[in-house]
């Protein structure tokens, strides 16, 4: 999760997840560690990166909108978003993207 | 710059930029708090979020690509854009995306 992602030349979207943890966080990296590997064997998926301070940000790299919604509407991860926003979360913001450019070195 | 971006309804747009800091990274710290804090008085400025472990996230959220163009251009910012590729970060990669949708609790 600590490296940046190798995506392919865009267009491709991006899902920026931001999230405070509350208090009761318990099951969450466990949960969190098991859904980085599952998005990985998603149709679409092209990497992942994450980092967590107080602010948690998550970002996950797709092909499509639809490999999203694909990923979205999967029964484990669809568990898991149930737990997050019951428990897990304080707050968050899911945002959806087109990446249009990208560089770096 | 621990908050979650309290961004208005997309679109808008997001630079995400991921980095991985170098052994030498002397002053990079006061640099980037002074980044953030001239980022927020540029025109088209929505918000920003940050986050670094090993890996470190910036997402930055404009209201168009113009005001993200300008905000590059800045002499202040222009000078921290070249220490980072020659000093601070072994790596980095900033992508430019527009939002198109977003929810949240």
């Amino acid at each position: 999760m600590s490296d940046i992602a190798n995506t392919p030349a865009p267009p491709y979207y991006a899902v920026i997840f931001s999230s405070h943890l509350s208090a009761d966080d318990k099951g969450y990296e466990a949960m969190a560690e098991r859904m980085v590997a599952l998005a990985a064997t998603q149709p679409g998926f092209l990497g992942i990166e994450s980092a967590r301070e107080n602010l948690g940000i998550t970002v996950s790299y797709w092909e499509s909108l639809e490999a999203i919604r694909q990923w979205k509407s999967n029964a484990e991860h669809q568990e898991a978003q149930r737990l997050g926003r019951e428990q897990w979360y304080s707050s968050f913001r899911l945002r959806i993207a087109k990446v249009e450019r990208d560089y770096g070195a």
